[in-house]
C-alpha cells in the first residue's frame, strides 16, 4: 500500500524522531561495506543557477531502496520561494514496488544533513568550546546549530552571512533558543572566536584560510556537495591533523577534499571515513590542540535511514 | 500546484495522446544537442534479480526537468505482480519545484518505449513486410506490435516466448486486434519468417545469429538496457548495413552496440543516432535488401516528452 506523505505530515513525524542515531547507524553500515551507493546523479542549470542531486542506494539484505531528489536554486529567495526542494522515494528491494512518496520539500535532507553534523561533532569536536561558529545564515546554518544543542553546552554563537538582513533574521530565530548570537560580515571573525565551526554555504570560493583558525578547531564543512563548490582553503585540509569524509568515494570528486586533492594538498590515504571512526576502526580526535575537518557531501545511506524511519513510524 | 496522478488517470490521458510524434521530437532535440542527459543511474539486485534505472535530464531553455525511476524484477510474475514498475517526476527547471508525481507503475515507460520502436520502424523497416517477428511475449512484446499497427499493414505475427502458456496468452490478447499469431519456442523460427523483428526480452545471451535472418530484415532491439543484457549476436551488428542507436553515449556502455563494441565487432564511428536520421543528417534505410538494426536503450528525453505531455494534458 503506497503512502504519500506531505511536508506537514513529515514535519510532525520528524519532530518525534531522533535522526542522530539513525544517521550514526547509516554511516556505520556504509563504512562496513553493507551499503550499495552508486555515484550521485547531478543536473546543473545556469540561468538561473541551480543544482539537482539524485542520491540513491540500499543496504544489502534489507527491505528498502531509496531514491532522493534534492535541488538548490539559490535565487528562489528573490521569488519568495525556499532555495531547497525535493522529495524522497522508498521502494521494496525484492519487487521494485513503490512504498512511499515523501513530499518533504527538502526537510528530510535538511534533517539528515544536520544530524550528520552532530555525529561529526560528537567524534571530532574539542571538549572545551569557546564559541560555536556558523558560516551561512540559511536553513542549515540554523539546523546545524540546533542539532549540536543536546551535546554541546556552549551557548555563544558567531555567525557569518551575506548581509545584515539575513544575519538579523538569524539572530531573531536563534536567540530564543537560548543562544547569544554575534553576527559578522567577515568570515575570519567567526574563526577568531570559535573552535567548533560549521560551514553551510553554497560558496564556490574559500571563506576561511588556515591562518584564520584557533588552535584545536574542528570544522564541519557541509556546504560543498559538487566538484565546484568550495568553502575551505585547501591549506586547511593540508594542515589538519585529521580529515574525515562522510564517503571517500564521493569526496574524491565532490566537496573540500576533492578541491585539496586536485591541488595536490592532500593524500586520500590519510582521509578517514566518519563510519570508520564510529566503528572505532580509525581514531577520532585524540588531543585538544588538533585541527580536524569533517567534509560532508551527503550520502544516500543517510536518505535511506531517514526515509525508512519516517515510513515505519506508526506503520 | 503539485499534480499527483495515479495509474488509472494516466492510462486515461495516455489513451488520448499519440506518443509517436512526441518521441520523434524528443530524439530530434537529443540529436540536435539540445538535451542534457547524464548517464543512467542504476541499482542492481541479485536475490531476487532486479534492476532499477534512474533516467533524468532536460531540454535546454524549456520549462521542465524529469526524473524517471523504472524497475524490472522478473520473478515478480511468481508473486502475481507485474515485473515492471516505476514512476516519473516532473520539476520546474527555473526553481526546482516539483510539478507532477506520475504514479504510472511503468506504463509511461512502456508507452514511450513502444513509440520509439514505431519511430525506428518508420525510418528503417523495409517496405514489404513478410511477417512481424516478436521475441518476448511480455508487455513490450504486445505494445511494440500495437505501436507498429498504424504504419505497417502486415497482420501476420511470429512470436517467440519462454513457454506455451505465455505464448497462448499472447495469442489470446493479440488475435482480437486483427493479427494472425504464430507461436514458437525457437527464436530462429521467428527470424525465418519475419523481416521486421522486435526483440523485447531481458535476455543475457544472444537469441538470434546473423545466419538466422532473412535478407532485408530490420531488427529493433529494445530489451537490452544494461551492459549485461544481450539479445543479438554481435555478428548481426557486424554484418548490418546500418546500425542505429537511440543515444550513442548510452549505447557505448549498454545494450547490443556495447556488446559488439566490447568484442571489437563494430566501429562506433559507423553508428548513427535515430535523431540524426529523423533530422535527415544521416540516411535511414536506402534499399530493400539492407540489414538494419536499431538499438534502443531508452533515453530520458523520451521520459521527458511523455511526462510533459501527460502533465500538460487539460492543464
Amino acid at each position: 500500500m503506497l503512502k504519500i506523505l506531505n511536508q506537514q505530515e513529515i514535519e510532525k513525524i520528524l519532530s518525534e524522531l531522533d535522526p542522530v542515531p539513525l544517521i550514526t547507524e547509516g554511516f556505520s553500515a556504509y563504512s562496513r561495506g553493507e551499503a550499495v551507493i552508486p555515484p550521485v546523479g547531478e543536473l546543473l542549470f545556469e540561468d538561473p543557477p541551480g543544482d539537482v542531486h539524485i542520491k540513491y542506494g540500499y543496504i544489502k539484505n534489507s527491505r528498502y531502496y531509496v531514491v532522493k531528489i534534492a535541488s538548490g536554486f539559490y535565487q528562489n529567495v528573490r521569488l519568495g520561494l525556499p532555495s531547497g526542494n525535493g522529495l524522497m522515494l522508498l521502494f521494496d528491494q525484492k519487487t521494485g514496488e513503490l512504498l512511499a512518496v515523501l513530499l518533504d520539500g527538502g526537510i528530510l535532507t535538511d534533517a539528515r544533513t544536520a544530524a550528520a553534523g552532530a555525529v561529526a561533532a560528537r567524534y571530532l569536536a574539542p571538549d572545551q568550546i569557546s564559541a560555536l561558529g556558523i558560516l551561512g545564515a540559511g536553513v542549515q546554518g540554523r539546523l546545524q546549530l540546533l542539532a549540536l544543542k543536546p551535546m554541546i553546552p556552549c551557548r555563544s554563537v558567531w555567525v557569518w552571512g551575506l548581509n545584515r538582513d539575513e544575519l538579523e533574521a538569524y539572530r531573531r530565530d536563534i536567540e530564543p533558543q537560548g543562544y547569544t548570537v554575534n553576527t559578522t560580515l567577515e568570515a575570519q571573525e567567526v574563526a577568531a572566536h570559535s573552535n567548533l565551526i560549521v560551514t553551510a554555504t553554497p560558496s564556490r570560493a574559500p571563506l576561511l584560510q588556515a591562518q584564520d583558525l584557533l588552535p584545536g578547531t574542528h570544522i564541519t564543512a557541509m556546504g560543498a556537495d559538487t566538484p565546484e563548490k568550495n568553502e575551505l582553503d585547501p591549506g586547511i585540509l593540508e594542515k589538519a591533523d585529521l580529515v574525515v569524509a562522510d564517503s571517500r568515494a564521493q569526496c574524491r570528486v565532490r566537496g573540500e577534499i576533492s578541491q585539496a586533492l586536485r591541488q595536490g594538498r592532500l593524500d586520500m590515504e590519510a582521509v578517514s571515513e566518519l563510519g570508520e571512526i564510529i566503528l572505532e576502526r580509525k581514531p577520532g580526535r585524540t588531543g585538544e590542540d588538533q585541527l580536524t575537518v569533517a567534509d560532508l557531501t551527503g550520502v544516500a545511506v543517510q536518505d535511506l535511514q531517514i526515509a525508512k524511519a519516517v515510513y515505519e513510524y506508526q506503520s
